[in-house]
């Protein structure tokens, strides 16, 4: 378990710094973990306040299913009560949250409607489940909070009501998806930040392919 | 012929990689094929579902004209047949197809008028062949389709109605591309997808150069 | 000291090299200082007129409160009296200036009403003392001028008068921002660059987040 | 001699595959040169067709002052000529010349009127002999051709017209600029396309800063 924890410790860092890299995880914007065991639950999740750019193995905590620290020093993240939520109702293996530029804006332009649909791109079929481009995702948007346990009473209800959804944006504050393992995680939120900046760029054109309803 | 398939597999999982940093093959997309033996056909495709961050030269299977697997394990991408048809129409040595933010908005917004002409460019001059910027090129735009039987005919019928094109979209999808080589339809990667982002970022103005007819 | 002033100045240089990458810092742009001691004041800062793609650790010179070389060969950044009241008003430990795209065009589309206003964002709170998304973040423009006592009295008058700002842009130029040290000084710029880019390319669109009053 | 020259074309080589990086010089596109030898006058040049992707320092060949090849093999860049023009008419010791996405639509915005101001901008400085920020820069714009002796003409013209230029653009086609060694062109080269991202992201906003004239 150790070395599998360690493992998955050093993924995560990898790909933290590979999205500070890409611009999409900044200042110390951007929360990443994954489960590392079930029974009990014990999920590495990022401590807070860390610069993403050098973000390294150690700078992780365990946690256990109420969000206490179960091994490792530093104060998790402010956002570990949403992560937990993916976790217990989605059965989530890895929870990955990115502040780009582009879910900032489209989520800001979407926000009165609570959400996005997103179809007519090939991209789709990479989000589990899906089996083709004409597939209709719903992407959720959640107004921004900081009481974290009211905003995670939202996220839960709001993914109890979308069982299909892959991820859903805050406003203002950038994109959460999840895989049942960390590459699916992180293959969906390439998707999703790809798929955004499609839209964000196309949104004021009347000639794009129709992605919004 | 071992060492030169080794050689050729390496550098198109340096190129992948390198697609992927760009941002031209996130999440699992793009896929990439080169031939190894022309008699018997050889090609060496991707397998499905790879990412391309990550993509090594063990990552390839061999198929024959029939995309029949020949060497190597895992599934050749869903994409194989299109490669296929490439390599016999054009004599093509190398296919590359990448999903970019640009080729994604401009396959929908040109999609009407099935394709979109490029002219006025000196980089159009680095396509095969083609010898000024005066150069009027053709790239088509076909609907995506997910049986691919049906959507290798119809890039079949494509690309013998079109005999000069260097290219073609696929909608809401992203570009193919090929070469006599890998060095060479790398190129002619760069060079169409330089193109799709001065067109997209273009589009707006009424005092671009006039790149759509 | 000396060895942590070396480690400071290989910190900056370091930081002066990433700003390149991304594009923050191109020609001779950009310049970038750090204490390394409070009494008697030294200021580690670049010098002049270097290429901040290779800037090394020796590329530094120490400076006492009047500006004077204390250490160290070449000629001090032109821009040094705008660091040094930054660090005499703020007791900043840190000051980072650079030339973004975005940076640029908000200053010349802002300037008219000296300052723009940054809300909604959940990456304001990354900002030192910020605890909430809800924080309405006032970003001072001031002209450019070449008479640098001149445009340093201006500064220092716009520091006092706005005591919770953690950035200023000068119109046409760029951004400076500060922190108690370095890592709190590279968070507030990664942090404004990136809400610079957010309101640049959200600008002519009604429905974007209210970021502007 | 033989080590300068080496160390020149080790340096240019760097500089090519860094602009490839940045998206300045993808295809083939892009050529540099540096002078090695004034008397007789020896110019260093990309050879013909190169990825810039992976230039190294034994793909560039010596040119005497008529374009003849005495030392390398392979074949010059087409646009030797305009290189020459400009280290005769400036006595430039390096010319850089780039293809990128916003150069190439600022360059079929402005055609019209054969050139554009640049002014209010602090980066100016960076250009040699430019003081301060309200300096004027005039860029002019030529028509491509492909008529190389034709084109070296006009070039030889426009740089006696306009003697105080850092640089002009082919319309379609890119930046040409130069330096009197390889590290001012560099600073020239990365100033100007900084500039020209400037306006052409800025090009549809009334309130920009007044950059055209």
């Amino acid at each position: 378990m150790a070395e599998k924890s360690s493992e998955i410790e050093t993924l995560l860092a990898e790909l933290g710094r590979s999205f500070h890299a890409r611009g999409w995880a900044l200042g110390t914007s951007g929360n990443f973990s994954a489960v590392v065991s079930r029974d009990p639950l014990r999920l590495a999740i990022t401590s807070t306040g860390l610069d993403k750019g050098c973000l390294t193995a150690d700078q992780f905590v365990h946690l256990d299913e109420s969000g206490t620290v179960k091994h490792g020093s530093g104060q998790p993240s402010a956002e570990t009560a949403l992560h937990l939520v993916i976790v217990r109702v989605r059965g989530a293996g890895a929870v990955l949250h990115t502040h780009s530029v582009w879910s900032t804006i489209v989520s800001g332009e979407h926000a009165a409607r609570h959400g996005l649909w997103i179809e007519g791109y090939e991209m789709l079929k990479g989000l589990e489940g899906v089996r083709s481009h004409t597939h209709r995702e719903w992407l959720p948007i959640v107004e921004n909070d900081q009481d974290m346990p009211k905003l995670a009473g939202i996220v839960e209800a709001l993914l109890k009501k979308h069982p299909e959804a892959h991820g859903f944006l805050l406003r203002g504050h950038g994109l959460y998806t999840w895989g049942d393992d960390l590459a699916q995680a992180k293959r969906h939120l390439e998707i999703l930040e790809f798929l955004l900046e499609v839209i964000g760029r196309s949104r004021r054109s009347e000639s794009a392919a129709s992605s919004q309803h």
